[in-house]
């Protein structure tokens, strides 16, 4: 067996820990996967002085993050900070020498990829970022390599694990969404600062990524129309629930039209997803990807999105890649976001009013009769059928409740319709309004 | 975008139809991936009058398949012909001339991969067989590159569309085993010979391939234990559901024993499954994977295991990192078996006698008392728990029937216990044996 293959690791968290200890751990098999052996020589943090939760002999750690990434005897380095800067800064510098780079960070990647992959390709390195997206699920690898013959047409994801266990404690126990935001701060599953993951911030990031690499499109980040799981309430899990759905917060990147009028819908919001479907099976911190190709049809993918174990497990499969691909010549190697540089090509955004699906509706109508019927008559007059309807006796104090769903219609359509409805004399509030996605 | 590569197709039947369409659908597509087109320039068939569900305009039809492995002008071969002979002897000749093949054949490379991957390292040449295994899911890859960091500890998998077809239809309509077997051929779901699926070998050639490359262990067919479903009825289907259970055709690999003790288990066997698992939920001709490894936990996979687009779609990803790959070094490549050839070590095979799990056991008995206190009596005597029984009331001139799951325990000890109770005057018959595995 040949030389060992020296990686640095910049940051030593949850996951750079996880990085750490998973190569030692198999350090056996990576050996024999690789040829060679894989060893950490170098790390780097922040605050020397915390305790780490891996085994750090035989590791070189250096205050300055900026000296490893520029002047460290490394063949390969990890940046597990997070954050735009300097994790940026730090990969620039690395990949100017022409070390390739594993990075764990989908803000990174999905705000300013473009530049980071482009700088790659200057030196002849590479970049890869398979924990960027859903943890230990290689579905950036499926997407890129594995699903490479197909035309992809859609793909949708559970791809932040606290949202989804929120949703999760909603559904099972009926949960206000605070307290359960709650519980999942307590159990390590949410920051302190919980407004990335439950404002979609972090779906969207990941969505993004996803999304480029599924339709040759650049990382557009900007474009994603992004509603977090705020304003999900128990009762309209409830109702879902009744109308055979979950509520699921979802990622969905979409081809729309034909043609010359051809887009694509880039979107994270709390979606209904019928209850038979995969999707609405993936409960707790769990996330699961289904992406449809014209040729493979649907094709899913499940497991834990975070956790330093899972995130660690990504890494090191991207650093055993980078690996294999030292001193081949880097036109071999897959291509970052899936298509050659020269032939990514960017597609209109389909802008949220045309986007197309069936509605959720919850208004809070006073009890009265005739409600229904002037409801109904507003959505037929705006060619909108109704394919389920709810109405609920007010309970105590409250209002009554009128849910329903909507035929297939774009967005603009039924924005209208409930503004119609709520000029209504009798209608309170609307009070929820969600997406529906069937994926038939 | 530089020169065409050239891809020869021998055999165009279900699959190499697909891989042809797929080629000229996704050209476009296919090249912005590569950097050059991907194209079909020769194939070959047995039966040159045959219509092909495909355009073969500017494709040159070789009458002899021997000629297109040995002398056109390709760069890359594709071998959808099946079987052993002549599919293995037509490989051989491609790699003799140092062209990588890509093949969907599971029965050739778990028969006798070895010798032919053992061909491929000594030309340099590459041998693919992504389509081998659960058809359009990348489950080869994802096992071998995406959870290269992991040991992995067992996987499972619902790997024959056929079987589970069949099953499905025995779960959802109550159908007998034959009818839903001729359904199934109607359908074109089965062969007019099933018995290839419906005896486990197909799934057993799947898993003897899954199998090597997660534990880096040589191809060993000849070891996996096979069971096909011909045994399973809508009775003992509808007891597992009352038991909380759906029966599977599962393949599984799995360590066993520690340190020097170290082992696999290679098995396929009818199998119930708890039905709140992702495996219990896959229904139909679809196919499920799900792998454990050491640091990402549990990851599923699932979607079309058969059918010539969906395969089709695993035989261009391979052509496609193929593409990549010419003129690189072949010491850059994935190894075919994930680990490297020098690093493959066999492992001890567990024999059936001593795999631990739970156990179905359903036996037909005269109607009288005492019957459940004399069983549990023989099960208690060889130290088996009890997790669940069922005595059924005699219908008409059948027997009662007790059907129990056991706690978990070495076949043996349970084969044991079931001999004894086979000698009770009052058993008639022990009707049916399935392993349970609850996957926690
Ligand atoms: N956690 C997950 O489950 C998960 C999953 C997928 C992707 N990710 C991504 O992985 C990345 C890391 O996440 P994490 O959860 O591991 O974060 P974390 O626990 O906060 O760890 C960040 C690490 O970076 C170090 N650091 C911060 N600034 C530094 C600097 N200027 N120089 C050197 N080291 C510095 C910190 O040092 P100190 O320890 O000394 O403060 C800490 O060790 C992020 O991009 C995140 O989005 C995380
Ligand atoms: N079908 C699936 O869904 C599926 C899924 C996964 C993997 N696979 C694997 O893919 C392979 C092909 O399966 P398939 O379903 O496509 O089989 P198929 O429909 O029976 O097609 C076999 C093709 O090979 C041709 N052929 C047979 N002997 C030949 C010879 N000596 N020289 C040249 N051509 C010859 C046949 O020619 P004629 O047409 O002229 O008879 C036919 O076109 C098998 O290894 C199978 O296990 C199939």
């Amino acid at each position: 067996m040949s030389a060992a293959i020296k990686v640095g690791v910049i940051g030593l968290g949850t996951v750079g820990q996880g990085v750490v200890r998973l190569l030692k751990n198999n350090a056996d098999e990576i050996a024999r996967r690789v040829g060679r052996p894989l060893v950490v020589t170098h790390a780097s943090v922040r605050d020397a002085g915390k305790a780490r939760d891996c085994d750090l002999s035989g590791i070189t750690t250096l205050a300055d993050a900026m000296q490893l990434a520029r002047e460290a005897d490394v063949d390969l380095l990890v940046e597990t900070v997070g954050g735009i800067s300097p994790a940026r800064e730090l990969i620039l510098a690395a990949l100017a020498r022409g070390k390739s780079v594993v990075t764990a960070n989908k803000a990174l990647i999905a705000e300013d990829g473009n530049r980071v992959f482009a700088a790659a390709r200057a030196s002849g390195a590479s970049v890869a970022f398979e924990a960027a997206v859903a943890g230990g699920i290689p579905v950036i690898k499926a997407v890129r390599e594995g699903l490479a013959g197909n035309r992809v047409e859609r793909l949708a994801g559970i791809i932040n694990g606290t949202c989804n266990y929120i949703l999760t404690q909603m559904q099972e126990n009926g949960t206000a969404f605070d307290d359960a935001l709650r519980d999942a701060q307590r159990l390590g599953y949410a920051e302190a600062d919980p407004t990335f993951d439950i404002e979609g911030m972090d779906s969207a990031h990941k969505l993004a990524i996803l999304a480029s690499i599924a339709f040759g499109t650049p990382l557009d980040y900007g474009s994603v129309a992004v509603e977090g799981i705020t304003r999900v309430t128990p009762q309209d899990i409830q109702i879902a629930q009744v109308f055979g759905y979950r509520i699921k917060l979802l990622g969905i990147a979409k081809r729309s039209g034909k043609g010359s009028e051809q887009g694509i819908e880039l979107r994270v919001h709390p979606t209904l997803v019928p209850d038979n479907t995969l999707l609405a099976k993936v409960d707790g911190v769990l996330n699961s990807v289904v992406v449809r190709g014209d040729a493979v049809g649907e094709v899913g993918f499940y497991g834990r999105g975070a956790g330093g174990d899972a995130t660690a497990s990504a890494v090191v499969a991207d650093l055993i890649d980078l690996a294999r691909g030292l001193g081949a010549d880097a036109r071999h190697a897959v291509p970052a976001l899936a298509f050659q540089p020269d032939a990514v090509r960017a597609l209109p955004i389909v802008p949220s009013a045309e986007v197309a699906s069936a509605f959720y509706l919850r208004l809070k109508v006073a009890d009265e009769p005739g409600v229904l019927s002037k409801l109904t008559a507003i959505l037929a007059s705006h060619d909108i059928s109704v394919e389920a309807i709810l109405q609920r006796e007010p309970r105590g104090h409250e209002d009554a409740n009128v849910a329903l769903i909507t035929s297939v219609i774009p967005q603009h359509r039924f924005d209208h319709a409930v503004n119609e409805m709520r000029a209504l004399p009798f209608v309170r509030e609307d009070a929820a309004r969600f997406r529906v996605e069937k994926f038939d």
